[in-house]
């Protein structure tokens, strides 16, 4: 089967940013056009997108089509909650390897900040089980503050090893001109963090932003005489688990993203050791603590001491979210998948200037749908 | 590349049913297990719903995933508006394709009658434009009552044209044990029928309706293990349009479904005048004439003449909508484009009884999302 590539990418600032779905998508566009001397004839286009972009209701893909200026194409939407444009991507790297198509868009866009009230509404639990965790008026913090409490009764971890992540992702922020957060977090600001879901404070959250992401998704062909330094997708791997947390045997993991990066590792034929740089679903710190633990960059249950170590920071072993994570960059729901991908492409390219992981040629990224309930795991290579 | 087939079905009643997306899951699950003698190991999961299927705001797909008992499987939900379906059955093929899998089951799932009736309004305008069409308080069914008004303006169709499709249409529901509306059409009927947007009137237009059906699409090997009359895909090929009406230069077609056509065309190897049968996307009588001209069935222009001439009809040279359409088998909106291919399978396999197409070994399904910024069209055929 031919294998998929990447030969550009687009992704706007991240934050309340008072803009449409389709002025975020222009202004991701006009990056990624701007990055190639000639832009190839798009056949697909792959939309993820959670809140329907937040404005339109239906059939988005053909809106975004539009606001790229390729109306015509095959378009569609894809919805995983949170990890949307990572499966948009999925299916995107799936076309080209059929054959049947050379040059795909994946698109991820989300407007959170600027649409009615009643309608924010939706943020709160739309990614939860609505037939039961809803009616039991869990929120989607509560759900993580859930998992936190077991991963710190199974393992001893502590609120103070979430601290230190959410303090290197915003170490990581402050070097992203992009990001949502462009600021360091003080101790003193961690000491009064307000609890939201114990034990998760206001720290430990990701923020509500707005933004775009997107990738040019080629055969190697199109893709090498589109740029010199193209990105290879060596795996592209997801997997799904029961949606409420009451139905799952683990608590202190997510089942599905332990699945989605073992079959990815085989496709890639790498282990977790490769890994040169990663970026990981921490929309709330203890899920970057489980993800580092399910890909298996630390052993299970030793997350906490990994992230002790300094493994995990800018200049450690294997440095996790680079770019500020979702707990700096911004969350942007169905932006993140694609975002992540964005910036592990540039980091392979050596374009992330002073958040630059040296020598990176294999990365990782990892997007969580929900509290789990969908994962999926792309590694790619620089070509 | 491995061409991809369709192994088995499973399709629920249509209607007003008062069952979760779960439970409608469950039962079309049941009938595609039922046909088979083993069930394979199931790989990929995609489900084509516009509004969570009514209920699950997000991950809808991996709730789908554990009604049919197959969690930890890759699970996406694709939106197309009402070609949701169509479109997820595309990606499936394209996972077989590219020898990355061999197993999918697509899910088309919707229930739009049992929800609470402030959500409900959401049908009325999902998949126009939002930010110019529902603006000026355009209506679904107002979207394509323009579209007639140009039909008729242009080609002189009428709408006793339009009256005879949905009476065609009925004709072939009532064959139809599992369609919403199982009853002819009267011209006593046709004649009292109230005005819902000038010049459409209520027999116009498709009812709301509650159901699901599923597809298993499997790589040749698998499926010719499963079943000795397996069906294969010639062709999947989509295409859009710009979204708000105003920004076309054609009213009286879609040129997403003339895109759509000629490339699946391209792709199968063969012309309208191949095909035996086919479901065409009849949310309203007019778009099925429409859909008769933009596949090439009927000269552009002279879909009101083919309709009269009977050629659509069940004994006719090319029955379009021998399961009654989505005018009267139903149109559970995300359900409908597996719906489609769910009858022209069983018709390819001589299983429709009273409503069979005789000796037919090559289909077309055609689903729209939205009034025309998406198509999709699959081209099947015995093997």
């Amino acid at each position: 089967m031919p294998d998929a590539y990447l030969a550009a990418v687009g992704h706007t600032r991240f934050g309340k940013l008072g803009m449409s779905p389709t002025a975020l998508t222009r202004e991701a566009w006009a990056e990624l056009t701007g990055s190639l001397e000639q832009v190839p004839v798009i056949e697909d286009l792959y939309v993820g997108s959670l809140g329907f972009g937040g404005v339109q209701l239906g059939n988005l893909a053909s809106v975004v089509a539009d606001a790229c200026g390729i109306s015509g194409v095959a378009a569609s939407r894809i919805e995983d909650a949170c990890a949307s444009s990572g499966y948009a991507l999925q299916h995107a790297v799936r076309a080209v390897r059929s054959g049947d198509i050379k040059v795909a868009l994946v698109v991820g866009v989300e407007v959170m900040n600027t649409i009615p009230d009643p309608r924010r509404r939706f943020w709160l639990g739309v990614s939860g089980d609505m037939a039961w965790e809803r009616m039991a008026g869990i929120t989607f913090p509560g759900t993580y503050a859930l998992m936190a409490r077991r991963h710190f009764h199974e393992h001893g971890s502590t609120p103070e090893d979430l601290a230190l992540i959410a303090q290197k992702n915003h170490r990581h922020g402050a070097l992203n001109p992009k990001a949502h957060f462009q600021q360091e977090l003080s101790d003193d600001k961690v000491a009064s963090s307000p609890l939201i879901a114990d034990p998760l404070r206001l720290i430990d959250c990701c923020p509500m932003s707005d933004g775009a992401a997107m990738a040019l998704v080629c055969d190697e062909e199109t893709a090498r005489s589109l740029t010199d330094r193209p990105v290879q997708v060596l795996a592209s791997a997801g997997a799904s688990d029961r949606t409420p947390l009451q139905d799952r045997n683990l608590l202190s993991g997510l089942q599905a993203t332990r699945k989605a990066a073992s079959r990815a590792y085989q496709q890639a034929g790498v282990s977790p050791a490769d890994i040169q740089l990663a970026e990981v679903h921490d929309c709330f710190t203890i899920a970057e603590l489980m993800a580092c633990e399910d890909l298996g960059f630390a052993g299970i249950g030793q997350g906490g001491e990994w992230i002790r170590s300094g493994a995990s920071t800018l200049g450690g072993s294997l440095p996790i979210n680079p770019s500020g994570g979702l707990k700096a960059k911004g969350h942007p729901l169905g932006a993140t998948g694609i975002s992540q991908v964005a910036e592990v492409f540039a980091q392979l390219r050596g374009e992330c200037g002073d958040r630059q992981v040296a020598n990176a040629t294999l990365g990782l990224t990892h997007n969580v749908g929900g509290s789990g309930s969908t994962a999926i795991v792309h590694i790619l290579r620089s070509a």
